[in-house]
């Protein structure tokens, strides 16, 4: 099912500015158990991304409202999308000052990735580097082109995930995902000051982190250190923590303590 | 009008990636005495656009026929845009290798410029920053949340266009055009190999340079370049060319020879 603003249907109208800039955010929302798991943190983060972008926020009543009629609608654990764009209007790039923000809700199925990635997967270093722009980094908009480019350097199934890094040679994140690296027991993770999105899960973790006395740092983070770290895993809202135990041509890795920590703390916490 | 996919139409599944991530490209054309200016230069640009991001190209004959299509509706000069998406499919970032594109030609009224601004408009530099990244630098694709961002930042209608930099402070583009700068008789326009969109009517004014004998460069531009400048004027398919003659807190320029005989060869060209 699809909701646009509210009704079902599957078609928008061709003047939206989410199709002509790519003026609008996403959020991608487990559905598990009959509930959405963090709703409360995505539609706070997509308030957040409304709002560094000037575009009307729904408003979480609507977007709850939205998501009830939809999850109503479900069968089976799924995969909720949300997307909000700026609407129409405007003339070119100049945005109009009464437009109204369009609201997409729809449902997906959920990828069915092997249970056996929870225990590890294979990851890759991507050539294609992200953009840095402070304006853009953290939030979750639809201008995606560089994930759909780094996508496509690879098609072998065995490979679940690629590693991106800005033009500075500094890790960022995966391709769907975001990074933390394990070294010396404390836990690492890319600053997203100036590329990146911010995912919910990466929150969580180091909320968790914070719980079970682990040291958690944002800093900036290189090759070098992916060579020494003693465990990575990538997290997002779907896969919530795949471990990495192996990087193509750079490191192996075991599924370590501080890792299988997180995911069991995580559990608790969604 | 719009046609989509060559059906008369003004809705888009919403399934369309180029909603999703603004996996796509666009052309913006001027409708003139009834032909497309410039129309083989800017499916060259699509062409290469589309094998950029490995979106397959829909083809000149087929664009071609949409066209003559949706001119044989107007009565009047307009604007006609081309978007090629690459359509539905693959699973999240990941593309389908059979996907199909989703082209998009619609009309919309010229916007109603004064014509003294082909006498001199009023400028600004903007604050936003145009992000680097080589593999979308040149390209018109549909990621343009930047060039959203940068024209929020004045809705004084009295400056036609805003200056962007990249981060390394080097002059790129306008919001909505191309940046030629004039000192000493030579022509310089910024180097876009990774950021900015390399314009159509840009590369006709090199051209123009080319027959009328001056000298014309793409190298990198400063802020201090913007100061010591002659001239300075801004391209677009649709404006030509609109000399500035007053960059705000800037600078003031004539409208000078340079940019005078430009714009006359050009009216010879296009």
């Amino acid at each position: 099912m699809i909701l646009l603003n509210g009704q079902v249907d599957n078609r928008i109208n061709i003047a939206d500015r989410g199709l002509h800039y790519g003026d609008g955010l996403f959020e991608t929302m487990a559905y598990r158990h009959g509930r959405v798991e963090l709703l409360t943190e995505h539609l706070n983060r997509l308030a957040q991304g409304c709002e560094r972008l000037a575009i009307p926020y729904p408003g979480d009543t609507v977007l709850q409202s939205d998501i009830k009629q939809l999850s109503a609608s479900l069968t089976a654990d799924a995969v909720i999308k949300i997307i909000v764009t700026r609407g129409q209007g405007g003339r070119g790039y100049r945005t109009a000052t009464n437009s109204q923000p369009t609201r997409i809700i729809s449902n997906h199925a959920l990828p069915n990735y092997p249970q056996s990635h929870t225990l590890g997967i294979r990851a890759r270093l991507c050539q294609q580097t992200l953009s840095e722009n402070s304006s853009l980094a953290g939030i979750k908009h639809l201008n995606r082109l560089e994930q759909v480019l780094a996508r496509q350097e690879w098609d072998d199934d065995a490979i679940s995930e690629g590693l991106m890094f800005d033009q500075h040679q500094y890790l960022i994140e995966g391709v769907m995902s975001n990074v933390f690296v394990v070294r010396d027991n404390v836990l690492l993770t890319p600053k997203l000051d100036r590329s990146g999105v911010a995912g919910i899960m990466r929150s969580k973790v180091m909320e968790c982190a914070d719980k079970l006395s682990i040291e958690c740092r944002q800093t900036q983070l290189s090759l070098a250190d992916l060579k020494c770290a003693d465990e990575v895993f990538i997290t997002n809202s779907i896969i919530i923590v795949w471990p990495i135990i192996q990087i193509d041509n750079v490191a192996e890795y075991v599924h370590g303590d501080i890792t299988e920590k997180t995911q069991s703390a995580l559990m608790e916490m969604i």
